[in-house]
C-alpha cells in the first residue's frame, strides 16, 4: 500500500482528493493536513466523510508528513510550498503540487503574474509538468511533479493536437473559458456567497488570469513557437465543470475529416480524452465527477476559423483526479487506476 | 460474473444503474433496455458513457432477457412489469423492481393509489419488499424483489426505530419531505422545465401522493398497530437529495440519550446509515452520488414532540444503489460491495 | 414629498427598499446608511443601482437621520435600533424596525430567544406589529412599527382565517418552512458559499428558530388562547421565496367549501394576499419580485387534519415590501401605492 | 390610453410583455393571445398573474386584433408574423415583431438561415429595426417594428462605439455569448428540462445560430463595411439574462482613456446603456428585470486586442422591454415609461 499524506484536506480539491483515494485500492490515507481545522475530526468537516474516514485533521508539517509518506499531495495556497519544500522532503517522499508554485519555467513570469517572490526556485527544473497526456515518461522517473491547473488542463487538451501539427495560427488563438464556482474555493467571501453567484455570469481576471503564463507556456512547447493569447474565464453558477471554447484561425485549408484524424491520432490511446462524434459540442455535465475530458472542434468555413471545445470537472481532472493520475505513473500502477469511476449524471 | 440486464436504462435511475454496475466487480451488465432509443447507442443517449458503455439501446422484450441475463432491473413505469412478469421469467432470472408494483400487499391499495388495475397479483404474496436494512433474511433468498421508492426508503429509516420501539404516538405522525427533481423523471413536460423548476419551491400531491400508502404499510409492520399519517413531498430546485422532516408526538418521556440509544442498537452495524451527532441536521449535499442514508432528531421539550430527519440520494439508496444492496444479498456477495463510494461534495 | 432614510441599507433587504422607494412616486430618500461602507458611491455596492442611485453611503447615526427624514426604516442586526433609540427620534420621524427588537410583547421571551439583553424595554408597548392585514388601524396612528419577520408573516397569513375562527387544534400545529437563501444575509459565511447552499436542503433552528415565539405570540392573539408549536425552517438552493406548510387537526368537521369561505371572508378585500384556487398549491415562483402573498389549503379527512401552504418574496412581504406598506398606511397613502408590481416570471 | 394586443402572450417574452404593459400609466392591454392556451384565464397560465390579469386567452387573429388595437406586440414562432401580415392590419394598428421575421434586408441571407421561405417579403423594406438607442429617429414614424433579437441587441450596444469609430479590426472580431434558459423559451423538450440544464454548460449553434446573419448586418451598418464573425452562444444554468464577451484587434493604438471617452461620446445620453468604471466587468445580476445593459471594456496590450464585454436581461433589453421602448417612441412618450424599474437583485 502506498502511504499517502495530503496537506489541504478541508478544500475542496482536498476534499476530492480523499474521496478518490479512498476508492484507490492501492493507497492509505495517512494524513489529513488543514492548517485552519487541526485537530477536529476530518469526518465533521466534510460530513460526507462521517463514519467513513476516522482521522482528525493533522498540521500542515510537511518534513514529519515526508518521514511517515511514500507520496505528499499538497492542495495549498500559492507560495506555500515554495516556501517550505527542501531536499530532505524530497528524498523521502514523492511530492505532486495541486498549487502553482512549480508549473512555470521562468521565475520572473512567475513572479509577476503571481505577484510574490518565488522561494525555492532551485526546483523548479526538477519539477515536471505533470499533464499526463503529454509528459507521461517523465512523470514516471519524477520526484517532484507540478500537477496542471485547472484551465490549462481543459485548454492544452483541447488545443493540443491541431497546435502540434501546426494547423493553427497561434497569434490568432482566444480562450474563453467558463467555470464552476468550486474553482474559487471555499474561503468565505462576499463575491461566492450563492445569492452573489445564483442567477449570475461574469468574466473575471480579464486579460490578467495568473493560469494565462502557464497556458501560453505549454502551447508554446507544443506549437514550438512564443505563444501570446487571450485567455477569459466566467464563473458560472454551477458546482464543478469547465467549459473553454478557443478560437483560431487556420494556417492552412482542412476539412472536418483531416482534423478529426489528428484528434483522433493523438488521443485514441487515451483513456481520459474523449473526441466527441462531428457536431456534438462537450458539455460539463457529461464529465462531473470523472477524470475524463471530453473535446470537440468545429470548422467555421466564412471565417476560416476553427472553434475548438473542452469540458472537464475541475475538481477531477482538473486537480485530484489528475494528480492520482499522477502518483498512478509515478508508482508504477495502471494509469487509470482508481479513476475509471463513470461521470455522474444527473 | 452476474450477467445483468436492465429494461428502462435510458430513464434517471436507469443511468444510475448503469453507473453503478460499471463499477461492481462481479456484474456484467449485458442488455441495456430502452423502448424510446432501441437501437440507438447508449452511450449517445447519456453521452456520460460515451466511449465506456459499447452498446446500443435493445428493446424490452423481457422474456428474451430472462434467457440470457442472471438478474433483471426493471426501471419501468407503473404497471409495467405486472403487465408482463410471468414465471417463465421468474424462473430463469431473479427480478429486481424499482417501480412500485408488487410493493403494497394489499392489491386494493395499490388500484385504488396508482389508478389501474393490476394485472399479475399472483406475485405479490412472493415478492419481497426490498429494505435491506429490514428485510435482509427474506432478501437473501427471493426471486422477485420490490424495491422500494424513494420517500419511503428515507423516511422509514429515519422512523423506523423509535416506532419499533414505541416511543411515538404513530396517529401524530406527519412526514414532510423534499426532493431533488431527478426524482420526476426525465419525461419532456413543462413543469420540469429548468426555468419552472430553478427559483421555485412547491408542494405537490398533498395527501394524494403515491407513496403515501407504502410508508403506512412499512411503518404499520413497524409500529404493530394501523398507521395513517400525512405525507406532503416538495420539488426543490437540485438534481439529486431527499430530505424528510418528520414529525410525532412522544408516548412516553424520553431524553437524547436515551432515543440516541435506540437508534445506535438499530444502525451500529448498518453501513449504510449513519446517525449523526447530537444537534447535526442531515443534509442531502453530504449524501449525493452514494449509498448513505443520513438520520438524526431532536426533541422538543416544549411541544413534547420528536423531529426526526433523514436524507438520502433518492437515485442511489432510493433506487439504483437499493437495488444493487439487494441484489448483493440475492447473490450472495458483500452487502456493499460495488457501493462504498464516497459521497461526492460539493 | 416624504423623505426616507434607510440604515443598513447595504444588505439584501435595504436593497430591497431602495428598489421599491425609488419606484414610490411619493418618496425620495435622503440616507443610505452603511456602517460597513461608509463613504463608498452606493451604486458601487449594489450596482444594479449605478448611475441611477447618486449618493454615497452614510453612517448609522440614528439622531442625526431623524432630523432629516420623516421615516426611517431600520434593517440592522438585532439589538442595534434597542441600542440607540430615544423619544427624541421618535417624536422627530417615525420609524419602522425590520429587526426584530420590537416584535414581541414579552420583552423576557424577546430576552430568551435573542439570548441578549433589550436595551429600551420601554418602546415595546408602544410599538405597533406592522402585519398589516391584520392591525391596518394602530398602523395609521403609529411612531413605531416593529415590521413583522419573514416566517411569521407567512405562516400567520397562511393560518390566521382558520385560527380565528376556532376550525384549529391548536395544540396540533406543526409549521415546516422553507426559505431562500437571501434570508440568511450578505454575510461571508462558509455555509452561505454558492457551493455550501447549491444541490442541498437542510433544516437548521430545529426547536430553536427566533421567529417561533413571534409566531406564537402571534397565533395566540389570533386563535384567544396560548399557542405553542414546531416550527422547522429549511434552506433552499434559491434567491429568494418563502413557502410554508402547514399542518393541523380540525376541531370540527368541515368541506372544502366551507374554509374557503372562511378565507375568502377575510381575504377578499385584501390587495396583497391572493386565495389560490381549489387544489392550486402555492409556489414561490409565482410571487416573486412582488408584495403578494398566495395561500391554498386541503383538507385530508384521512387523518383529519387541514394542510395550510403560503408563499412569499421572504424580501417583499417578508421585510422592505411589508415595511413600504406600513410606510403607506402610516402616511396617508394608498397602502399598496409603489407596491403592485406584478411577479416576476421566470 | 393606448390599446395593446399581444400575440403570444404564453411565452416568456410574451409574460414580461404583460408585466412591463401592466405597470405603463398609458396602456391598456386589450388582447392576450396565445394559440395553445386560447379560452383558459392568462392568471391561470401564468399565475404570476393571478387576480391581476382578468381575461381569458384569445386566439392569434391579427386581423381582428388590429381592429382593436392601436399596437400589436407579436412574440410569435419564425415565419408566423410574415404569413399573415398584411397592408389592412399596418392601416389599422402598429406592429411590434419580436419574433426575427423582419429584421434582415436580405432576404436571402433570412431564408438561408432559417431554413424557411419568406411570406411577406414585401414589407422588410418599409420595417424599421427596432434598436432604439441607434435608430431612434426612423423607429418614430415607422408602422412595423422589427424587434432586434436578444444576442444582437447585447452584441451591438457593447461593440458599436468602437466599430463606428474605427478602431476595430472588423475581421478579427469574434463573439462568446452566454444565455440564460428563459431564452430557449418555453416548449417541453428534454434538453431544456431542469435536471438537464442545471449543473451544465455547453455551446450550442457553433458556427450555425440564427442571430449571426443579424449581428452581421448590424455591425456592417456601423462599421461601414461587410463584416463576417464568429458568433458562439452557450447556455448557461440560470434564468435569465445574457453576458457578450467579445475580442476584437486595435486597428490603431489607443488607451483606456481614450476608449472610454468614445464609450462615454456615445452613451452618455442614453438612459439604458451604463458604461461602467474602469476593471468593473458587467455581470447578468447587476441588470436583471430591467432594461439596461450595462457594458464594459479592458484593453490587452500584450495581444493588442480590446475585450469587449455587455450584460442584460435577455427578456427585458433583449425582448419585452426593448418592445416597449419601442412603443414609447412610436406613441410620442418618455422613451423610459414604463421602463425606469431598478434591476432586482439578488
Amino acid at each position: 500500500m502506498i502511504k499517502a499524506g495530503i496537506i489541504g484536506a478541508t478544500g475542496y480539491a482536498g476534499g476530492e482528493l480523499v474521496k478518490i483515494l479512498m476508492g484507490h485500492r492501492d493507497v492509505k490515507i495517512v494524513w489529513y493536513g488543514s492548517k485552519s481545522y487541526t485537530g477536529q475530526p476530518y469526518g465533521d468537516v466534510f460530513q460526507n466523510f462521517f463514519k467513513i474516514v476516522d482521522g482528525a485533521c493533522l498540521d500542515d508539517d510537511l518534513e514529519r508528513l515526508a518521514g511517515e509518506a511514500d507520496v505528499i499531495f499538497t492542495a495549498t495556497p500559492q507560495g506555500y510550498l515554495a516556501s517550505v519544500l527542501n531536499e530532505k522532503i524530497l528524498s523521502q517522499a514523492k511530492v505532486i503540487d495541486l498549487s502553482a508554485d512549480y508549473r512555470i519555467k521562468d521565475v520572473s513570469v512567475y513572479e509577476k503574474w503571481y505577484g510574490m517572490t518565488h522561494k525555492s526556485p532551485q526546483f523548479i527544473e526538477e519539477a515536471v509538468y505533470g499533464l499526463c497526456e503529454k509528459n507521461r515518461q517523465q512523470i514516471q522517473n519524477a520526484r517532484l511533479i507540478a500537477n496542471p491547473g485547472c484551465y490549462p488542463t481543459c485548454t492544452f487538451l483541447s488545443i493540443y493536437p491541431l497546435a502540434k501539427e501546426g494547423y493553427l495560427d497561434m497569434k490568432t488563438l482566444i480562450v474563453d473559458a467558463k467555470s464552476g464556482t468550486s474553482g474559487a474555493g471555499r474561503g468565505a467571501r462576499v463575491p461566492n456567497l450563492y445569492c452573489e453567484v445564483n442567477e449570475n455570469i461574469k468574466a473575471y481576471g480579464v486579460t490578467t488570469h495568473r493560469h494565462t503564463p502557464e497556458i501560453e507556456e505549454q502551447l508554446s512547447y507544443a506549437a514550438g513557437e512564443p505563444v501570446t493569447i487571450n485567455f477569459t474565464p466566467h464563473l458560472v453558477p454551477m458546482n464543478r465543470g469547465i467549459l473553454i471554447t478557443a478560437y483560431a484561425s487556420l494556417k492552412k485549408e482542412a476539412g472536418y475529416e483531416e482534423l478529426k484524424a489528428v484528434y483522433d491520432r493523438y488521443y485514441k490511446d487515451e483513456y481520459f480524452v474523449r473526441v466527441l462524434k462531428e457536431n456534438v459540442c462537450p458539455e460539463t455535465r457529461w464529465v462531473e465527477g470523472s477524470n475524463f475530458v471530453d473535446v470537440n472542434f468545429r470548422i467555421d468555413p466564412r471565417t476560416n476559423r476553427v472553434i475548438m471545445m473542452g469540458a472537464m470537472d475541475n475538481l477531477v481532472k482538473g486537480a485530484a483526479g489528475q494528480a492520482v493520475q499522477n502518483m498512478n505513473l509515478m508508482f508504477g500502477l495502471e494509469e487509470n487506476e482508481g479513476l475509471r469511476m463513470a461521470p455522474l449524471f444527473p
